[in-house]
């Protein structure tokens, strides 16, 4: 009887996380949430692009900022094996983790598209003051081995402040020469209550 | 082995509700299956409205009957914290209960915008006449500490006949004066068959 | 404490299927993997065409080769109890097995319209030869009784090289006679690598 209150438990907890986004983790680079696609490397497609003189963003960039559901083909692909993303977050948080996802091995025709080696940095951004310093938050690798959505803490010492806008550059990815695909970038972390928001 | 089974059987029922929509119960209040928002007070969002001049319904007031997938946003924010929606089922019904959600606590920014007390009447209402009695099918109130997806049954005693058109008021919220966001409303019951539902 | 470590393997690898496209197997027939549909007989619906003036495709045909989600109504109805559906592949495969999904059970309204016996033929086409001999892959009935999305597998004998088009005949449904819906259609196989590609 034991055993089969944890066996639901652990069915029920697992289903709820599956079911809140597959992580049970707020992502503050949520497109629904509130957050857009700022800037990003040359892509790897024909297509519409929207924006002002000084940025243009791909009109499917978004999809890097969108659950995928499983899908493969549900991600924006980027030129060569190199390039970045540049986030705006929903609102200023102090970072404390970000999730890079692929799709999962079980349905993809080729994993050679996924990005490998990785640094995500972060800054606070506003209308006045164009770029401040920018703190580098996480090194990684994305492993293929692991499951499709990977999240990697950000170290105490990088938890510095606040951060709107958030930078994922990859400098490899597994294998193919043409393109490297975004399925899905997430930023988790803490909002500072309004009054210290405000003093921070 | 028995427990191997039990714990095989209780993962494959759990992810089959999972699968089905979330609740594995049909839902006449569900956009794709042909209902549709005929009115609602005031949105909290500027936008397209469509529809006849003696009735206008926000181009985005579909959500309301629509998945979420557990994310953020994927809502139709009312202004205040009172509101009502009026929701044209894909069929008659006798209706069993309604299932009103919010965004998983999980991945929420904020919740303080789900609505809490909930009163749901329906009626039957065709072409040559607007609006019948209006039955009163059930009173709750949405509770923040329970799962996202909650289902409130409609007393036998209400059980009284087929309604067609059923309206959601809410009196109060979470906590924001602002707005109040309404994630999913779906509208549970039993069609008639033909031949009784002519004579009901 | 062996069984709570199969009870949470059994867990996760039940869920990590579902969230695999529900089935943990590559699909060639999906839209957003570059699939598309050719030709369909007559639709259950008025509605925008596409396409040239040899061949016309239906704009909510591609329905049948996208995920559902659990969604009634998230298909694509034909008229009538017999017809079909031709799709070209994102890739020629050597095709192991097709499933046929149809909505749960749990969430249907009316399950009289999902299509019972089925045939499948597949073959390989290019610019320069429309087409060519056609092989019977396999014949089947979907069954209301079994989960919803069922997978038939090709015989051996069927393995008899690459097909880049594959057609869905269904001869009967469960019971409408005004449509049949295709909720979606899969096709799983596999790549030959490049270079055996090109012998083959
Ligand atoms: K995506
Ligand atoms: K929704
Ligand atoms: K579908």
């Amino acid at each position: 009887d034991e055993l089969r209150a944890y066996a639901r438990e652990v069915v029920e907890k697992e289903i709820g996380k599956h079911a809140a986004d597959g992580l049970g983790r707020a992502d503050y680079a949520l497109a629904s949430g509130g957050a857009f696609v700022m800037d990003h490397s040359d892509p790897f497609l024909v297509g519409n692009w929207f924006g002002t003189s000084r940025r243009r963003v791909h009109s499917k960039a978004v999809k890097m900022l969108t659950p995928s559901f499983g899908e493969p083909g549900q991600c924006f692909p980027l030129k060569g094996s190199d390039g970045f993303v540049q986030v705006r977050l929903r609102a200023p948080v102090v970072p404390e983790a970000v999730t890079l996802e692929h799709v999962s091995k079980a349905v993809a025709y080729d994993r050679t598209s996924a990005p490998k080696d990785c640094r995500v940095s972060g800054w606070l951004e506003d209308k006045d003051m164009e770029s401040e310093t920018r703190l580098l938050l996480t090194e990684f690798s994305y492993d293929l081995d692991r499951s499709n959505a990977q999240t990697f803490d950000i170290a105490e010492s990088a938890h510095s402040g606040l951060v709107n806008t958030v930078r994922l550059d990859f400098t490899s990815n597994h294998g193919s020469d043409s393109h490297t695909c975004i399925y899905r970038f997430r930023v988790h972390g803490r909002e500072l209550d309004s009054v210290s928001a405000v003093h921070a």
